[in-house]
């Protein structure tokens, strides 16, 4: 039996993210249509990571294991057909038989797209979070968001709603800097919590604001409690951008 | 009585283009409203072009008279809060009297967007026309592009469905460059005939997959007949990039 691993991409604006749910309609469900009709039998596909109502993908896996002998590229051409223009297939490789894409999954990496701007941009429209409050200081705010690397315990970053015991979780890189009106948040790490990127996005956006003091990182960290931290940034803003699933040590990824 | 120049950027996606028609909604109906809605009286509004359905304006102008002492950076926000997410206003300035966003006009320029790949943009739905017949050589088709600018009848560059009888217009510039997987035509003119930029680039895109020769500009204009061009290409790609007023000569622009 073939393991094949897809690398696709999403626009989630008119999706309840990834994961099947009732009475909504998830990129899973579309995708796990479309998959039905190319290869022609039911599939177990297994996703890379949930993705809430609204956030996007640059890069999402999907692993599925089939007997039918289909080309990869074959395959990445039937399945553009068959999906909707907000989800395209990238690419398509044979795996070995264990790989699975959510356990192998090493880690991933996030890009927060802000409109640092008073005027809406039309064609951005639900592709990112439009902040007029200030102007933003990038290179002041990726300096602070450098107090997320590390291993910590991220309880103060994780938003009610999942069912999780362990709240450590590793960050090995975070990026913040400016192109024209945009302002781009990227971050690195072995795993991330429900909302943990919107809410560490949330939360420099505030310090940039002056609502919260330069040197709160480490206080909120310590807290380990929701309340102490800033606001959940909008999802519209939220790009899945990569998923590792080799090695990652220290800041190498 | 003031005279008001807004300059917009609007997605053409869901519009049947700029004008006002028949069960179908225009982007200056939305407009027309939302300009009523903040100033408290009707204004008749001059637009600086019609634009086809599903095209994109990066630079739209619209001009009117008024009577409302508002200031310009108030009808800028309160317009921004009125109008939907895909029509955005970013400037509003006084101008002389007998200032007309159409009659004033000495030139545009146009953008068009090729997604050259074999693979769909999840992010560029409706904002580019994908091309994958095959990859198209940028810097081989801005040295055909040449042979449009100067002084031209471009009957053969024009669909049916204008009333004009005057066909001659005059290109100033016509660049043709890659992106990573996108390519991009700019053409800077005094005026353009219906589907005039879409029939130049459906032609240069022939030219490039070998369908019509590479010396075909001059004789296609010589023919003075629509039958000797190339195909219109979608509208989708298509952009209004900038609107002048100033006195375009020879390369000046």
């Amino acid at each position: 039996m073939r393991n094949l691993l897809l690398r696709i991409r999403f626009n989630g604006s008119r999706y309840h993210g990834y994961q099947v749910q009732k009475n909504a309609v998830a990129v899973s469900q579309v995708f796990q249509k479309a998959l039905h009709t190319v290869l022609g039998h039911e599939t177990e596909m297994k996703g890379c990571s949930r993705t809430d109502t609204g956030v996007h993908a640059n890069m999402f896996c999907i692993s599925f294991h089939t007997d039918n002998p289909i080309a990869p590229e074959s395959l990445v051409r039937g399945l553009n057909i068959e999906l909707p223009p907000d989800i395209a297939v990238v690419s398509c490789e044979e795996v070995d038989d264990e790989f699975h894409a959510r356990y192998s999954c090493t880690g991933k990496r996030y890009l927060d797209k802000v409109l640092n701007s008073e005027v809406k941009d039309p064609f951005l429209q639900d592709q990112a979070y439009l902040y007029k409050n200030c102007e933003l200081d990038a290179p002041k705010l990726q300096r602070i968001a450098q107090g997320f690397l590390g291993t910590h315990d991220f309880s103060s970053f994780c938003n009610a709603g999942s069912k999780i015991e362990d709240f450590t979780r590793t960050i090995y890189e975070f990026k913040v800097w400016r192109e024209g009106n945009m302002v781009y948040f990227s971050v690195t790490g072995d795993g991330f919590l429900y909302n943990m990127v919107r809410i560490m996005v949330g939360t420099l956006i505030a310090i940039g604001f002056g609502k919260l003091p330069e040197d709160s990182i480490p206080k909120i960290l310590a807290a380990k409690n929701r309340l102490s931290a800033g606001p959940t940034a909008p999802a519209c803003g939220l790009y899945l951008d990569e998923v590792f699933y080799s090695p990652i040590g220290g800041k190498e990824v």
